[in-house]
Formats: structure tokens, sequence, C-alpha cells
């Protein structure tokens, strides 16, 4: 008999989230059965994405949900061999049993010196959402000016960064001199931070005078009604978060978008990268592929102890991380 | 020498356009030189469009702009013989010289049944807008379903009708009881009065309670944000106007569409029918060869009287019309 410790939701999230919304929990997992394996997590994934899903997908009592990389500690399923690694959905959650739905082993090519970590973050769900974003929503071609907020988090970096390897002028928001400070060390063309910035708009025209011909929308929020002003005509959105939005009790409320959108002929687009889930795999190599090159550098902010999960996640909301956030057990 | 009158826009709009707003101004035009033509106004337009480009392409003292069908009454360019009529983006004006430049003559194949001031209204911009709009942005296809607003609008009408022809269940929301009669006319499969269902959430809802593919704006402003919650996921947005917003004095401000986008993976694109202007003759036949079917009816909305432009233009602004709204002088 397995010990497993989760975290619950204990109450949906007013606001911004409290500790007293979360609650440690330990469940007896029964021995796997013939199929299934036990996993012991290793490194568990914290983001955004949490805080609106948490609304949308789950009940107050849930198991908050999440990826983590896990060890397989007991395999009856010989797809899974005892000691491999697989990145699992398994929630917040230290052990778990699994009959092998939605794991995904770690690549056999994952080099010794590159941390399993990093198949939660530029090797993973965040590395993958820059990719889609920026190939299959915007079609960012060689020469054009891309806007990424929240630049230096988990996602941004990598959009700055894979921009940058397709020949883009790549400018960033962000939220604190050291991370300014990394979005110079990944190449970024332009970088300022919106906290000390006189005027957004003016920080914008001055970073790209001629106006931005994509922009990978993270923050949403009244960012954005100044952000889609300075766009060239027929520019392209890709709207993956709206940090700045989901932490609302009562929703905010700005400018209507759609006469800028009509007068420049903007597309403006939602999307989740589960969308293109049939070319994950090839993906993760060509992310990989780009990691083990030295092109994609691979920033982590790393929280250690799962009884940290809620802090860790609640500090990545505040914008404490630079790059992947990530839980340590 | 002959008087031509003219409306100029004495002041920017600050909310809602007022009397004051505009003068009636007398130009002395002079022969027309070798290449030139003087026209005569017959139909004038009044449009939506109209009000947000007077903040951005007008100065105080110009006259409106606009389009109108015009009688050529005398040529000294062959191009555009005496007696013929054109398409003409005079502005506000009775008489005017022009050396023929975005001149459009009305089609040879156009019948005699069929009144010229269509060329302003369904085969014309307002047409080529609605059906650029469907094919090029929405990408419609049989089988969907179609939501437009302002739907008994000069545009509304006839993305409504183009709808139908392509095999879609369309849903119009309209402001007045006698609209709401003439979307029934045309064949629209459900329709209701925004201004007296209780809710428009609840309307949208059951008017198509498994959602909406298509979503054709005109309207922008709360509408929208009621509405894109009822799309489904994948759905489409073409954003053609924002007619809720235009008078304005302090923008107003409502909820941001971004946490909608992304979980329902939207798509939402604003356009002008002028990026396809290549395309225009062809389309113009297209819709013409609708009408002669009977397949597109044109109702228009006839103001008699160039004295009375902005009276006309003020009702439109309103929604005091059903069809085009038509000046004739």
């Amino acid at each position: 008999m397995v010990q497993a410790k989760t975290w619950i939701l204990t109450k949906h999230f007013d606001g911004f989230p409290k500790d007293s919304d979360f609650q440690l929990k330990v469940e007896e997992l029964s021995e796997p059965k013939d199929g299934e394996v036990l996993l012991e997590a290793v490194f568990l994934s914290v983001d955004p994405y949490m805080r609106p899903f948490s609304q949308f997908r789950m009940k107050e009592g849930d198991v908050m949900i999440g990826t983590q990389v896990a060890k397989v500690i007991q395999s009856k399923n010989p797809a899974f061999p005892l000691g491999s690694h697989v990145v699992a959905p398994s929630g917040w959650r230290t052990h778990s049993l699994s009959d092998g739905t939605n794991l995904n082993p770690i690549m056999p090519e994952w080099p010794d010196n590159v941390s399993f970590s990093h198949a939660l973050g530029t090797i993973g769900m965040p590395g993958l959402t820059a990719l889609y974003g920026i190939e299959e929503v915007l079609g960012l071609k060689a020469g054009e000016t891309l806007l990424v907020n929240a630049a230096a988090g988990a996602v941004g970096s990598v959009v700055g960064q894979i921009a940058k390897i397709i020949g883009c002028k790549v400018v960033g928001s962000t939220g604190s001199e050291a991370k300014l400070a990394f979005l110079k060390e990944l190449g970024f063309d332009q970088a300022f931070n919106y906290k000390t910035v006189g005027s957004l708009e003016e920080a914008l025209r001055s970073a790209s005078p001629e106006g931005y011909d994509c922009y990978f929308e993270n923050v949403g929020g009244t960012f954005s009604s100044v952000a889609i002003k300075q766009m060239k005509d027929f520019g392209r959105i890709a709207v993956c978060g709206s940090i700045s939005t989901y932490n609302d009790s009562t929703p905010q409320t700005g400018l209507y978008p759609h006469l800028t959108m009509i007068t420049k002929q903007l597309k403006m687009e939602g999307f989740m990268q589960s969308r293109w889930a049939h070319k994950h795999p090839a993906s993760l190599k060509r992310l990989l592929g780009w990691v083990k090159e030295g092109k994609l550098q691979c920033r982590e902010h790393i929280t250690n102890g799962f009884e940290n999960m809620p802090a860790a996640f609640m500090d990545m909301l505040k914008g404490g991380n630079i790059g992947k956030a990530i839980v340590a057990v």
C-alpha cells in the first residue's frame, strides 16, 4: 500500500488564490493491477492555465489538475518499464496509478545532460504552445516583427527564441529588471519592463516604430487594448493566454477591439496546443533538437517540495518565475 | 458653369452626429477639360462606415465622403459617354468633375427592371462586403450555422441571403418588429428583436442550442460579448462593423474576448471589401446574377432630396432603415 499526497481544490478561487483554497490530503493507493503502473512524481508543473481551468474543469474537492514527470516505481505494463520516466497528467499528486492512458514516455533520444523537468517546459507543453502559436496560428515569416508579452515566462521565452531562429525582429514585454536582462541574454532585439515604462504605447512604438506584423498574446487586458493599436495592417494575433485577467473576481472590462480590427484588417485567433496533438512527437523532437544545438535556452524557476505546490503556483501567477515554474519533489 | 451643392463636415462628430455638424455649401464647377466628365448625382449612399471614417479620413471643412450613382451630363472622356451612369466616389455632392479615376460604369448587363440605386447596395459595396465576409473571411460551408446582427441592414440582409444560398442555417438579430418580418420574408431560419428579447443570451441559445459556427459581426459592443460565448469550438467571426460603438463620445468598455477565444479556439478577423478589389468585377456579376434569379432580394429605404443627406445618415445610424439607406436626388 502506497500513500499518495495530493493537493485538493477545496474552494473555487475567488480572485487571487489563497492558501485556504488548497488542502493537502493523503490517499491510499492499492497495488497496480495487470496493465497498470505506479508512478512517483519527480517534477510537477505549475502553469497559468490551471487558474482558469480550475473554474471550467474542476469541482471543489477535486485534486488540482496538472502534468508531472514521474518515475515508474512499479510496473505491470510492459510499455512502461520499471525505472523509466513518463510525462503524466496525474494532477498534483506524489503518487498515482495509471493504466497507461495519456502517459508519454520521455523520448529515447533525451540527452543525459538535459533535466527531465524540461519535458514540462521547453520540450513539453509550453514549448509546443510557443511552436504552434508561431507556426500554425501566426504563420510567422522571416523578416517580420513579433511582439510577445509575459516574454520571460515559460511560453514567452520560447516564443522569442523560435522567432529569432526563424529570422524575425523580436520585441518582448516583461515585468522586472531581472527578466529584462534574461530577454537580452536570449537575443531579443528589443525588450522593456512594462511596469516601469511611463507609457506602454510609447514603449511599443519606440521598440518598433513601423508597428508589428505578429503579436503573441499571453497577457490580455489593458495591455492588449494598447498593443492592438500598434499592429500593422493585416497583422496577426495569436491569443495564447490572458494572465492579467485570470484572477479577477469581477471580470475587468476594457476597450472593444472591433474597430481597430476592421480598420487594420487584423486577424486574431485563440488556441491551445492540444489541437495539434498529432504533431506532438515530431514537434518535441524539433524542440529537443534546438535545445541540443544551443538555439533554445531553457531557464527554470524551481521550487523544492511537494508541500510547496500552492505557493509555487501563486508565485507563478504573480510573475515570480523567470522561465518555467517547476516543483521538484 | 455648374453649381454643385455639397455637404461639408463642419465639425468632427462628438457622440451622435448633430445637424450643426453639417453645412450645405455651393461650389462653382468649371467646364470639363479634355479627359474629364461632369457628373450629376442620381442616388447617394449613406453608410455606417462614414461615421468612424469621418474621424480617420476627413478634416473639418471637407466634403463628406461617400459613393453615388451619377449620370454623365457632359463628357470629354470617351470611356464615359454622355448619358451613361457610373458609380463614383464623389462624396456628398450633387455635381462633380472627374478625370475617370475610380469611376465604375454600371455593368452593360444591368437589367432595365433593376434600379441603378442597387449599385450602391446589394450589387455594390455592401453586397461585396457580405460576399467577401462570407467567402474570404469566414469560409462558410453548407450545413453550418451563421449568426448575423444588424441583419436587416444593407450588409446583414445580403449576408443572410447568401448564407441561405450556400445552404446554411441563418440566425439574425435585428431591432424592430418590421425588420423581423423582413428577415422572415428573406428566409432566415431564426430571427429575433434584440430590443424586446428578455435576455440576448437566451435568445441566441434558443435560436441555435448547439451554438454557432460562424458569426458575421456588424454591431460590436455588448452584443459581441454575449454572442462570442455562444460560438462553437473553432468558430469563426468576421468583424465587418461595430455600429453600436461608433457614436460613443467616450469609448465604451466591455468584457475582453481573450479567454473565450482561447477556450473555444475562435478565430476573429476584421476586414474591408477593398482588400479584394481585384475580384470586384466578377463578384458584382455574381451578385447581379443572384438578383436576376430572384435569390437575392434588394430592399431599400429611400430618402428623397439631397438636402436630406444628413437626416438620412443620422436616421440610418439610429437603425431607421430596412435594407439599404439611399438618398434619391
